[in-house]
């Protein structure tokens, strides 16, 4: 049981954990914080808090467990400002897409890498952001992935995975460096393709209306270029050696491809497609016994 | 009304066109033809065909309307092998993902561009494929690009337009360059893209487990990776020309991204980002008005 929960960020992701809680009743009380009132005026309204304080010390003061559910790019500075309010007791998570840029922002601080905070990172969202599109089921069947620190005491973990656990997640622990390299490949890059493609494409728009002949492929395919590219921005920045390393992996494999079509290889590129398609197959095939259809 | 319909290449989308026709009686036979007999022995007993013959000649002969919906490998083979066989009044039309291609294909096959070729191509689909996939209203609030060629007689147009205006299709003509060049844009990089991001993961999956940690975003981004690898191979020889121009593009796009991420230089990222989130809510906006939700 969770005595009082601050959340600071209330938005998508830090209004659903405090849905799930609250809805469980697995905590008695939900203080949230940030930047702007009008937005923690909603929350209250929709019942996501309690209520809130602006000032982050204030915030986490007398919080039992803290969730920095902040862009990556405002890490630090959160940290930096709630510190003087935490309780002794208080054990902190966050949920950044990135993990080994928490930490360093964590060290820079604290001076220190805290033993209450235990990086986190739920594997769920969607292309959509702010507390109104908050859910209180966003996390059921959905992977939590944290990343234990060597400071963390068993029992910090075992508090933020008892919380996840209780909004349906399936929680599961990784080094720092591995969830950076895994996110880099499954979701920064995409993202980054995504964004990169549909600029390139509104860019050529003029000459010859592609949108307007656009089908439903296009469509999914395109559907994470919605996401908030501010957050993005933070993301590809905070795990950039990770993302270089995939996108320049990809850029190898793209040029050899395009090298194949130039000279007309047909076998090379049927080799990719059907590599592609079996790799692809058999992912679904995995997913859709672990998590509902989408 | 037609008198009797010709489906070369009895699979997704030949097998919903006879089915939509047939639904709403605007044709009295349809005969099918291609290469494997279980197939469309699999289409009769499915109701798709009244009946088949394997020689393309004979399939076509009394036939008003011919469609070819072959892979585009296989178009001038199948266009040579038919002709024999072709009513002087027939229309024929195609189904191809890349016009320029048909046109050459026609040209080799026949000598000269016949009158009565009609090329077209349904903006429509789905992963699978398979004549088992095909329903009737696979192209309803769909859009049909037909190119039609200097040498159509205006009637000859008007017969395809109107059958796949049955369908319940959007019918719309433009000249076969843009064509090409539009799909290249929407269809045929993004399905590049996806079975070239889908395959470098594959072959880095050993080492990270990738697609354990996949999430939602990552499905919609790949599922085109799931199309069938021949008929892709087939279109990105067939329509090289335009798919290498968009490439070059989104490479160089791609690699100023690049750039931009290694030297932390966020103002360039989030002004990509934020024209891509902008273009792509636009193009959602637009089609929501035309297409129905998918």
């Amino acid at each position: 049981m969770i005595r009082r929960l601050c959340i600071l960020g209330v938005g998508l992701i830090g209004g659903s954990l405090a849905r799930a809680l609250r809805e469980t009743g697995r905590c008695q009380e939900v203080v949230g914080s940030g930047r702007r009132r009008e937005n923690l005026e909603r929350a209250v309204a929709l019942g996501v808090i309690d209520r809130y304080e602006l000032d982050p010390a204030r915030a986490v003061d007398g919080a039992d467990m803290v969730v920095v559910a902040v862009p990556l790019g405002n890490m630090e500075a959160v940290f930096r400002a709630m510190g003087p309010g935490l309780a002794a007791d208080a054990v902190v998570t966050d949920v950044g897409s990135a993990k080994g840029s928490v930490i360093k922002a964590a060290r820079r601080a604290f001076g220190v890498l805290p033993a209450n905070l235990v990086p986190g990172h739920p594997i769920a969202g969607t292309e959509k952001s702010g507390v109104e599109a908050s859910f209180s089921s966003l996390f059921r069947q959905r992977r939590v992935i944290l990343t234990p620190t060597p400071v963390n005491p068993r029992e910090a973990v075992d508090r933020v995975r008892a919380m996840w656990e209780h909004t349906g997640a399936d929680v599961i622990e990784m080094d720092v460096a591995h969830h950076d390299e895994v996110l880099a490949a499954t979701s920064h890059l995409p993202h980054l393709l995504a964004y990169a493609l549909v600029d390139a494409l509104a860019r050529m728009e003029d000459r010859v209306e592609i949108f307007r002949y656009a089908a439903g492929g296009f469509r999914d395919f395109t559907r994470i270029a919605s996401s908030d590219p501010l957050m993005w921005h933070d993301i590809c920045l905070a795990n950039r050696d990770a993302v270089l390393d995939v996108l320049g992996r990809f850029q190898d494999d793209l040029d050899r491809l395009t090298l194949a079509i130039r000279e007309g290889d047909g076998t090379f590129i049927k080799e990719v497609f059907t590599r592609a398609k079996d790799a692809r197959d058999r992912f679904t095939t995995i997913e859709d016994g672990i998590l509902p259809g989408e």
